[in-house]
Order: structure tokens, then C-alpha cells, then sequence
């Protein structure tokens, strides 16, 4: 038997051009001698698609485009294996489903048992638990098929059991010469490589050959890596897809042919900066694409974060479609300008230069007899970054160019930025990779695109220059300390006490962080969407009040 | 018996001052001779906590000011019952429970059983589900314990049941003397009335005595009405506590007092004008308060809505604590700034005037070589709103004081609004109020507020005074059409098909409005938190992706 795993990139919501692509994947691998081809999770509509879910015009397209892909591959020797949103119960909410067709019939269907409902995950929101597992018998195999989770609650691979039952342990046992997972796990670094060792174990632990098919490419806040795979009942890889890109790849199960080198399950750390930086192009190209747009604008400060910033969106969308734009004020530095000018000439794109200074004496004059016998403060700073944020926003309204901010997580956790400021904008593209990881990823910018990021960019210490001498390390910790305890504040959720003594730092300077973190959560509710590319992000998947009072 | 209904106000994390609140009311209630004193669920952490939930310094403090307040009401003749957040399980999720305390002792728990994972609710995301209910047996009676959603699954009462069980149905047949409910059950328009109606029936229908307790203020978006209650064996009303205050009533299971007069149960229009208007001031005062801030900025246009605005904040905060500016554009009337100042006058707020020209001006040749041989479009109309926002977020940024918002819902639904302009602040106090409910409150602020809306606003075209004789109409039918199809759209979920034919509209008209609201899905994820009061508000409980291509 030959299966082959497509790994296609949907638009959410896009139920017609999803299903003609599924399609058109189908014949293709059918030319190839496919006797089963295997899409995604929810490969119809799109992951995530939220809300949608819970209108039944949704969900009957779902269905019927499902019927459509029935009849228009009932000619195909290769049956097909689709994920796709299913009818709503007597609950009122639907099924996260996946369904066999076969020589035009729906032959097989199956619902997911184990509903994800953390982090980014809302799945017990829109769905209701399948309640058991079935074998699927296929030209003489029997076939397990489960839906992402349900194969992530192998009590011999995790410490804790989100869930009391195990859907692969009763297939299993169930006797199966197959199991397919259908997947929309989304990417954060080092996932990949984990996927793969949990599948491994897996499926060495049942003796049976497993097969995963990932979505691949960015919707909204998140990113589907594909990267799909094939592992025999050792738990040896035999066949891989590509990350980052669609790819279909065939498989055999119970072929010995090897497969491309296994490199996820010890993935360096320099892969993993490559692979965050194929991510942040693809989520960008996606999200911009996607709503609708070709071009793109970005702030140039003459700093790393709009460097990197501008060539990963070059790269996402060529160099005809993103204008760089330097916006000089009262503290800008020469070297700043020429900073910004040598990556937009590297890159290749179009560059302004739209000095602020004259709104900004406008301003101070407007709101002088307000501000009369005041010293200044923060006003001012912002000040600046708001007109700076106008001005693209205006050149965004004439020219339909989606607006990309520069903010990296860092500055965000702590609130080092400007609501309605520096963080305007469409899509933040670098808003989940702190600055220490910036520095590496714009190594990785520079080796694909010399000269992208100017040598003196990463050599200046980091500066808002918003005020005369700025530096960010006048407020903040240098970043080598702050990273290390924002990462445990946010993604590992520990407590500044348990910080402190983990990192040997001061309680009294995690708790100022700490303090900052919680009190800025006011700005990140109002944040343009960022592309997720750690175990933690801000955005859809961590959900803190504002006015509250707690302190961890 | 005698039962004290505990309507307290929270603010959420504040664990130790709620717990202190807490305390001083049991005092209170036990020197009115109160046996059992019931606060409302998650009494102790406030609701709704979010992901403060899945930290173990959160849950271990729930508990340990749980122990506390066991210790120190143990001098007290009444007994407690009180909400918590509980340990995490097996699965590391929590429990949403209950705790009765009693003589020093904790004496009797339970967790909830049915947990509401729709619309502004994520409790399974938070909370691992109780498995069964027990009667707590206290002073000879037998009493049945409930959170919130356990009471709403009575298959008498819905035509369509969420859950497979039904808690309360479960306790009556288990035998009980009296039913108790604590909740944290948030207002929308009509709620209350409901809400009354729906524990009337559930009570005749088991002949049982019901009190409900439920939490009173805002938090974030969430507005509790409190509006406690308790009803006898046949479902009559007996005791009722205030809407949008803290109260604390005493009630006797048995006794045959009458309670104040019945109105929830056939609220009248005008009725649930009051209502909203009410939490409008209440949930503004909670978020400006809860946030640390005292002081308010209204950028006052001459308009309905920021008049309205500023008369609720007016109302929340204390004439001393608000400013209304007036920011005059080279499209303002003379007749916007006297009207803006009329409200001022009338309100006795400091009234600012700080127009924008020069900026304007400045802006204009800033970008006159970008935008050479191009006509003024929309870039040039956000411009003017985005100096607007500016201004007024310099004037915040010197002076600590909150921007609140003024765009209604039917705008931001359909993106009639500037993001970074007119949608910059803090809170977005009507950003749930259709324009046409707009009209309906500003009467009611008329008769609270005398000249607070001056007549000539009510009478005048709305305009957003962005470009010579602009009217909303030019762009935008009339509210009065536009009001109802968003409505089904947004609350009741429709496609647009279905509201053509409901409404008898063209359905090119419905689906062109349908466009908007879905295109303009990027603005209101950057907008700032809205206060809900209806069934379903932008927010936290509406969720759609962005870059979508599904037409409803």
C-alpha cells in the first residue's frame, strides 16, 4: 500500500479553494499510484477556524463541500483521508471530524475523542468529544485513525495525563496494521522535533507504523510547520515532508527505503533559529496574502528589530512589495538613517525618509498651554513614536499597504513600547522572539541576504532615541538578563520568588519585571496580532485580566 | 433559618482585600442574626480570573485565604458559604468551588459541575468538572450547593440541553430543604429579568426554596448586576437584593414576606434602558478604579456618543476626575464645540479645547511628497482622527488619566471608526451600545443629568466631521436599518440570507453590511476592551479569525 501525505496550506473560512486544492492534491498523487492519500486536520475549512464554527451556514458548507469532494474523486483509484467541520449535536456544538471517501462514497467517519482547551486551543469551545474509536478496514488493512490530540495522552510518554482516556492505546489494542494521525499543530521552537519523538515512541511501543499529516502555513497568530512524517513500528523515520512549505511525500508502510536524515529529534540550536526564521517568513507571506494584501510598510529605525523586521518581510513578499520608511525626529541619531538606508538598499526595496519634526513642534505648540510650567516626561517620548505611527499609517490608507510592526517580545512583556506608536500596525512579526533571539535570527537574515542587517546595527547598544542618549538599558536590564527571567515569567509561568531563585537574581528586581509584565497587559490587549514561534506568545493562547490585582 | 444573600463587589487577584471584605460582611450579617451567610462563586479571587488560574501561587493563595477566613469567622454564629478557586488535579486543572465554613472548620465542599464553555466563558479551559453533587446537612436542614451554570441545565426549561445532567434535578431528588446557588452570572440586557424567571420555574417545578447569589461590578469587560434574589416553593419572589450594588439581604426560607415589587420578570423597555445605562456608570467606575487610575479623558466631538460618554464617566468617577476635550479640525462646526461645551457646562467638567490645524498642516507637508498627484481619500480622514488620538493620549500620558473611548457598537461592527484614532483609550464604555439604544440612554442621562445632552446634538445628522458636509448616511443606511441587521448578524448569528428575508431587505444590502463587519475584524482586535451589554459584544466572547474568506 502507498500513502501519500499532503501537507497543503488552507485559507480559514476559504471552503471551495480548499476542497478544489485537496482535490487537485488528490490526482496528483493518484498519477503517482497513491492507493491513500491523507490531508489534514480540518483540511476543508481552515485551522483555526474559531467562531465560524458555531454558525450552521459553516458548518453545513462543510458538509457539503465534503459530498462534492465524494463525487468529484469518485473516479480516483486513491482514497482519500480529509478532515472537515461536522454537524452540530444535540448540544449545539459540532464535531472536529475526519472522513474516509472511497470511489465517490463517505465510507468512513470518525470524531475527534481528546479536545485541546489551553494555551491557544479552544477546542471544547466549539466541539463535542467523539465517544469511542473504530477501526477502519481498507482493501484488506486495518486502519486506526485519530485527529492531532488524540494522540498526545501516552501515559508512558508524559508525566501527567491531561485526559483519562488513551484513543491510540484502543486501537491497539483494538489490532491495527496502521495508524494515521491528521494534524493542525501549530509551530513553536523545538516542536518539530518533539512531534517526532513523541510519534516515535509511539509507535515502537505498539509495533505498528505511524503516519502524521501537519498543516502547513500561518493564520493569523499561528503557524503550521508540516513537517509531516512517517515512522515504522521501530519507531524508525521512512519518509518526511518538508517545514515550512506544502509538500506531499509517498510512503509505503513496510518499505525499508530510508528517509532524508533525521535531524528534528536533535535539532541544534542553530536549526532551530533557521526554522524560526523560515517560520516568520511563511506567517507573514500567509497572514498578508491571506487578508487580502500584496504590500507592505515598515518603520525603519535604524535598530535590529526593524532590520530583521524588513528582511523577513522582503523575503516573504519580494523586494516590489515593501517600502521601508525612516522617520527621523528630534533625537535621531545620522547613523540611525544610514543605518536604515543600508538594509533597505541591501534588500533592494523602496525607501522614504519622512522627517517628523515639524508635526512634532506643531504638537509641543498645540498642547503647550496644557502642558505650561510641566516638565517633559513620557508624553514627549511617545509623543514622538504616535506621529511616527500616523505617518505610516496615513501612507498605509493611500497606498493599501498592510502596515508590519517591529516590536520584539521582550519590549512588549515589559511594556517598553507605545500603544498607538511603534506598535501600529497589521501583523507583529517578531512580537514573540525576545531580543536575545533577535540577534541570532538576524545572523541567520544576514547569511541569506548579506548586508540585510548592517554590521552597525548589531554592534550599537539598543536605543528608542527618544530623548537625548537614550539607551533601553537606562530602564530595563541589559536583555542577556531580562530574556532568561521573562521566559520563565511568561512561558513557564513561575513565580518571581521561584525566579529569583532559580536564576540567583535579586527577588526585589524579578518583582519589578515581574510587576511591569502584569501592569503593560493593558497594552497587549490592544496589540496587532504576532506570529507565534515559542511554547508561550502573548496574544490568543495568554489570557490575563487587566485590572487585577494579583502578584505572583 | 435566616439566610444573608452576600452581593460583593471583587476585584480580580485582590485575594487578601476580598478576603477582609468578605469577613467585615459576615460580621455584619451575623449581628443581624444571620445563620448562614452565602457570597458569590469565586468570592474570594473574583471573576473572571483567566489564566491567573493556572499558576500554582494563585491556587495555593485561594486556599490558604480560604483557611484564613475559616479561622477568623470562627467566633461567628453564621456559618459561610463562599466561591474558590481549588487544586489543580490530576489533569492540572482546577476546580471552581465551594467551601462552607462553619464554627472554624471547613466543613463541607464542592466543585461545579457544569462549566460554561461558550461566548465570554472558558471554564473548561480553567476548571476539571465535579462528578456529583452531595446535600450538606446544616443545623437539621438539607441544603443543596450549586455554582452558576449547574442550575441551567433544566430540560423543562430549554428547549435544548448543553449538558447530559442536570445538578439540580440530581440534589431534589436527593431530598433538600433549600437550594442554593452562588454565581457569577454577568449582565446583558434582559438578563435579570431571565435569570428571575428561569429560578422561579426551576423551584415550582421542585418544590423547593432557591437564593441565588451572584457578584456585583465590573471586571474588564464583564459587568455582574448582582440583582440577588430568593424564591419560595411555589416560585414567588420573597427576597431581592439591588442591581449594580453592593447589598446584603436577609432572608427566612418559609416566611411569607413579601419582596420588594417583581419587576425583572416583565422588564419594560425603557426598564432595561435604566439597567444599561446603570452598568454602564457601574462597570466604567470598576475599570478606571480596579486599574489604579482615578481621573478620565473624553475627546469630545459635539456628537452623541462622546456626550454620552461623558456624562456615564461624569456619573462613575465625580465631575473633579473628568476632562472633556475638544480637538477642532479643519471639518469641525462651530456648533460641534459649542455643543461639546454644552455637555461640559452642564456636567461642571474641566472642558479643553485643543484644536488640530497646525498639526493638520503639518502633516499635509510631511507627506506632501509621498502622496503628490494623489486626491485626499481616507488617509486624510483617519489622519485627522489619529491627531485627535494623539492628543489625547499625550494629555493622558502627563496627567495619569484614562482616555475612555466613544464609538457605539453599530461603528466599530461596521468599521466606521479610526483604529489609533477615535478607538484610542483605555475602556470603550458604548462600544456594545448600537447607535439607535445610543439615542434611547442618552434620555435617560437627559433626565439624570439635565442638559448633559444637549437638544441640538439629539436633533442634528451624526457625522464624523472628517471631510466637507460628511454625514454617516453618505457611507452608512440609516441606524434605524442598519441597528437590526447587525443584530441578527452579530447577536443571533445569522447569515446574511436569512436577515434578508427576515427583515425583508435586498439581500446585496445585508450581504454589503455582512462585508463590513467581517473586513473589519482587525480593528476590533486591536480595540480597546469594550463593556458588554448585550447578549453578544465584540470582545472577549466573540472570536473570529481575521484573514477568512468565508461569506455568511
Amino acid at each position: 500500500m502507498r500513502v501519500a501525505l499532503a501537507q497543503l496550506n488552507f485559507t480559514v473560512g476559504d471552503l471551495e479553494a480548499n476542497t478544489d486544492r485537496i482535490l487537485q492534491c488528490a490526482r496528483e498523487a493518484n498519477d503517482q499510484g497513491a492507493d491513500l492519500t491523507v490531508f489534514p486536520e480540518l483540511s476543508i475549512c481552515g485551522y483555526p477556524p474559531l467562531d465560524l464554527v458555531t454558525t450552521a451556514g459553516f458548518r453545513d458548507a462543510n458538509e457539503s463541500q465534503l459530498r462534492r469532494l465524494a463525487r468529484e474523486s469518485a473516479s480516483l483509484d486513491t482514497a482519500l483521508v480529509v478532515g472537515y467541520c461536522g454537524e452540530a449535536g444535540e448540544s449545539g456544538k459540532a464535531a472536529n471530524c475526519l472522513a474516509c471517501l472511497d470511489q465517490g462514497g463517505i465510507v468512513f467517519r470518525q470524531s475527534k475523542l481528546l479536545l485541546p482547551t489551553y494555551d491557544v486551543f479552544d477546542e471544547a469551545r466549539y466541539f463535542r468529544a467523539g465517544e469511542q474509536t473504530a477501526v477502519w478496514e481498507f482493501r484488506g488493512r486495518r486502519i486506526g485513525l485519530t485527529i492531532c490530540e488524540d494522540a498526545w495522552n501516552d501515559k508512558q510518554f508524559w508525566e501527567r495525563s491531561r485526559y483519562s482516556t488513551d484513543p491510540v492505546e484502543e486501537l491497539a489494542r483494538q489490532g491495527i496494521d496502521l495508524l494515521v494521525n491528521i494534524s493542525a499543530s501549530p509551530y513553536h521552537v523545538g516542536r518539530r522535533g518533539f512531534r517526532l519523538a513523541m510519534f516515535k515512541a509511539m509507535a515502537a511501543r505498539h509495533h505498528m507504523p505511524v503516519a502524521l499529516v501537519n498543516q502547513v502555513g500561518g493564520n493569523d497568530q499561528l503557524i503550521f510547520d508540516g513537517s509531516s512524517f512517517a515512522v515504522d513500528g521501530s519507531g524508525t523515520l521512512r519518509a518526511r515532508a518538508l517545514s515550512f512549505a506544502e509538500d506531499v511525500v509517498c510512503w509505503e508502510p513496510g518499505s525499508a527505503r530510508q528517509a532524508p536524515q533525521d535531524t528534528w529529534s536533535e535539532e541544534s540550536a542553530a536549526g532551530d533559529t533557521d526554522a524560526v526564521y523560515d517560520a516568520l517568513v511563511l506567517g507573514t507571506r500567509d497572514y498578508v496574502r491571506k487578508c487580502g494584501f500584496s504590500k507592505a510598510l515598515v518603520g525603519m529605525s535604524g535598530g535590529i528589530d526593524s532590520a530583521l523586521t524588513t528582511v523577513i518581510a522582503t523575503e516573504a513578499l519580494g523586494p516590489g512589495n515593501v517600502t521601508g520608511v525612516a522617520m527621523p525626529g528630534p533625537y535621531s541619531s545620522e547613523g540611525s538613517l544610514i543605518d536604515a538606508r543600508g538594509t533597505a538598499e541591501a534588500m533592494g526595496i523602496q525607501f522614504l525618509t519622512i522627517g517628523i519634526n515639524s508635526a512634532y513642534r506643531a504638537f509641543e505648540a498645540q498642547l503647550a498651554p496644557a502642558f505650561k510650567g510641566l516638565a517633559p516626561n513620557i508624553a514627549e517620548e511617545n509623543l514622538q513614536a504616535r506621529l511616527r505611527g500616523t505617518t505610516l499609517m496615513a501612507l498605509s490608507n493611500k497606498f493599501q499597504s498592510l502596515v508590519l510592526t517591529t516590536g520584539n517580545k521582550s519590549e512588549l512583556a515589559v511594556g517598553y513600547c507605545t500603544i498607538y506608536g511603534d506598535m501600529c500596525g497589521g501583523l507583529a512579526v517578531i512580537s514573540d522572539v525576545p531580543k536575545t533571539l533577535a540577534y541570532k535570527l538576524a545572523r541567520v537574515a544576514n547569511e541569506r541576504h548579506p548586508g540585510g542587517i548592517p554590521q552597525s546595527v548589531l554592534d550599537k547598544p539598543p536605543s528608542a532615541e527618544l530623548r537625548p542618549d537614550q539607551k533601553d538599558s537606562d530602564s530595563l536590564p541589559p536583555y542577556e538578563v531580562l530574556d532568561p527571567i521573562l521566559r520563565l515569567y511568561v512561558e513557564e509561568c513561575l513565580s518571581a520568588p521561584e525566579i529569583a531563585e532559580r536564576l540567583g537574581h535579586p527577588l526585589e528586581m524579578v518583582r519589578e519585571i515581574a510587576r511591569m509584565v502584569d501592569r503593560n497587559e493593558y497594552k497587549r490587549q490592544q496589540a496587532a496580532p504576532g506570529l507565534r514561534v515559542t511554547s508561550k506568545a502573548f496574544g490568543m493562547g495568554r489570557r490575563f485580566p487587566i485590572a487585577q490585582r494579583h502578584v505572583r
